[in-house]
Parts: C-alpha cells; sequence; structure tokens
C-alpha cells in the first residue's frame, strides 16, 4: 500500500465541518481524489468512535481509498479499517504492527529530532508505512504540538528516511507546494479541507500541486 | 475464571489515591486478598495507560488475581491483562468478545432495564463473564451514571439472570452487607479501597462480609 502515501492526506475534525457533514465532507474529498483519510475523534466515546469508522469506510470503500484510525487500534480492529496513525503518546508502533499484521497501514508522528533518534534505536528499519513530519507549520487545529520543524525540518527528514513522509501542519495551497519541494510525499491537512466550502475543489486544487 | 467474579474488585481512580500511590493500593489490596482490579483511566494518554497496564499485571500475577482493562480492548491485548469491563458507550461486547477470544473475561455494565433488554434481543444467553449492576447507590466518585438501581434493582437483575453480578456505586462498609444479602457476588469499590489509610486492611474488612 506504500503507493497509497502520496497525494493528499485528510485528517478529519467534526467540529471543523462548519459546511458540511463529516461524512459529507468525506463523500467530496474521495470524489475529488484524495489519496488517504484518517479519523481522528477526540471527544467520542468508543462507541460512537467505532460507529463513525464503519460509516467512513464504506463511503470510501469504493473509492479504494485507505481509511486510518487516529491512536485506536482496536477500532481499526473492530471497524475494518485499512490501519492507523499514532503520535508519540500512543501506543509504541511496533505493538500496534504486532496486533495489527503485516498488512495495516501504520504511520508515526515525528514530532522531534529526539523522536527520530528513538525510532532509530528501536529500528534501523521500522515496519512503517510513512512518517509524519508533525507539526510542520504552527496551526489553530492541534494545539498540543511542538515547535514547527519549518520546510528545513521536511528537508532534515528527507535526507534521513526512504519512508514515505506525510506533512501535517498548517499547510494550506499558498504554501503546498514549498512542502512538496522539500520533500514530503503527501500533504495531511485538517481545515482546508474539512472547512472548505467545497471540499472536492479543495481536495483537486491541492492533489494538482503533486 | 467464573469462580473469579465473587468478593471485593477493586475499581482504580489515580486521584482517589490519596495515601498511597496507585500501584501500592493495588499491591496491598492483592496482600488483602482482592478478587479483581479493573484499571479505569479517564485522562492517561494510551502510551501512559499501557504502561500502567503492563506495571499493574506484573505486580498481580504473582496473587494470581486478574486485571482488567476499563473501555480499551487494544490495551488488553497489548499488555496481557485477563479482560476488559465495558461500560454502555464502550465497543459492543461481542465485538470485544470477538478481538479477544473466548478466555478473555468480559464484564458489562447494566445501567438502565432498557440495557437489560437489550441484551437479551442480542443474545438471550451473552458469552459475558459478569453484568455490572451501576450505579447501585449514587456515588460521588463517578459523575456520569444513571438513576441508582437501589438494592430492589439487585435483586431485580438477580431475578434476571444467572451470571454472576458485580454491584458498584457507592459501597462501602456499612451498606456492603445488604448488597450482597440482595444478590450481588462481588462488590466493586472505588473509594473504599483507593482513598483508605490501609487499603490491605479495607479490603479484608469488605472480604470478610462475604
Amino acid at each position: 500500500m506504500q503507493n497509497k502515501i502520496q497525494g493528499v492526506y485528510l485528517v478529519t475534525d467534526r467540529p471543523l465541518c462548519i459546511h458540511h457533514r463529516l461524512e459529507d465532507v468525506v463523500r467530496l474529498s474521495a470524489t475529488g481524489g484524495v489519496s488517504l483519510v484518517q479519523l481522528r475523534e477526540k471527544e467520542a466515546t468508543s462507541r460512537e468512535f467505532l460507529e463513525l469508522a464503519i460509516h467512513l469506510k464504506k463511503i470510501l470503500s469504493p473509492f479504494q481509498v485507505p481509511l486510518l484510525i487516529n491512536d485506536r487500534v482496536d477500532l481499526c480492529l473492530a471497524s475494518g479499517a485499512d490501519g492507523v496513525h499514532l503520535g508519540q503518546s500512543d501506543l509504541p508502533w511496533y505493538v500496534a504492527r504486532k496486533l495489527l499484521g503485516p498488512k495495516a497501514i501504520i504511520g508515526l508522528s515525528i514530532e522531534t529530532k529526539e523522536d527520530w533518534e528513538t525510532l532509530q534505536k528501536e529500528d534501523p528499519s521500522p515496519n512503517l508505512d510513512y512518517l509524519a513530519v508533525s507539526p510542520v507549520f504552527d496551526t489553530k487545529t492541534k494545539t498540543n504540538t511542538k515547535t514547527a520543524w519549518g520546510l528545513a525540518g521536511v528537508r532534515w527528514l528527507r535526507e534521513k528516511t526512504n519512508l514515505p513522509i506525510v506533512a501535517i501542519g498548517g499547510i494550506h495551497l499558498d504554501n503546498a507546494k514549498d512542502v512538496i519541494e522539500a520533500g514530503a510525499n503527501s500533504l495531511a491537512v485538517v481545515s482546508a479541507i474539512c472547512s472548505a466550502n467545497d471540499p472536492k475543489e479543495a481536495t483537486i486544487a491541492l492533489k494538482k500541486l503533486f
């Protein structure tokens, strides 16, 4: 599935879906050619999160767009989603790999250079599908993030790894091209699609940059 | 493991561990003869929750006291815990059973008579290890609970099911005997052990009532 880690990557945020319901944002984005969708829910109960995951999986299947679950390996298993996105305070990636098996898509956020060094010590060739440089730019969407990497950070990680790089944080049409040129294989966006008047057109516009 | 669902059942709550650290409360309670421990963490990250689960599992193994995880099936799988306790807004019990297999201990909170009716419709002989009557009495420990069942509620569920019944909510030494007489196989307590000056003695005192 490594070829799926390219292009436009949608990370969901229900409160930011101001013009359309989440499921419509996801459907429209898939119509516009999104490559991957990550369901992120920070307030939902496990039951609500699971039901939403099952619903989005049904929406995305006809488009063959993989669905990743933020953090929750159990909800990935229970919903039939394609994998998980892990932050540094989630389950260790090798534990998730063990529970999900070899076919699951597993991505890991790298928030600091220390995170990269830790990963190298754990495994110089980690069985991961991508690394997420997080955050590339400062963002209002997520407030618990570390110092922004900037374009120099994307270039730094690009020199270190052959794994696909997903860039996330403060990415929009005006700066997206620079992030790709710095070495990102995929651009993860939240508000640029979730809050768009036309999520399909917003996806198409971003996709054209690749 | 059905015989484990009897006696004193400790549900953890770190903020209520005022005299001892959580791990010491758990160790002392095991020394006092606790039958089962449920790790409940509402604020921890997945990583912290997992590390705590692995730590408590190590503490409890020599006592052969099972460790259950509240809600998180993935953390149960990853920590080697013995099962999960599920509330009505957690994963459906049959999904948890599928993910955890036949040997896991799975308990389900029944908060209303409607919850019982739903369970009966799902499966007249559900593959569960216990039902938790929640809450038996009003409690300050958990604020999102439904109307208290009272002793009449315990008697009502006792007539309906042959599954072990765990009573939870507002149980302390003064009312524990009544709850057992109403039909509870096990008494789940939080503050009565977590906040006790002597968690071992608090466990022994409750255990004597059986």
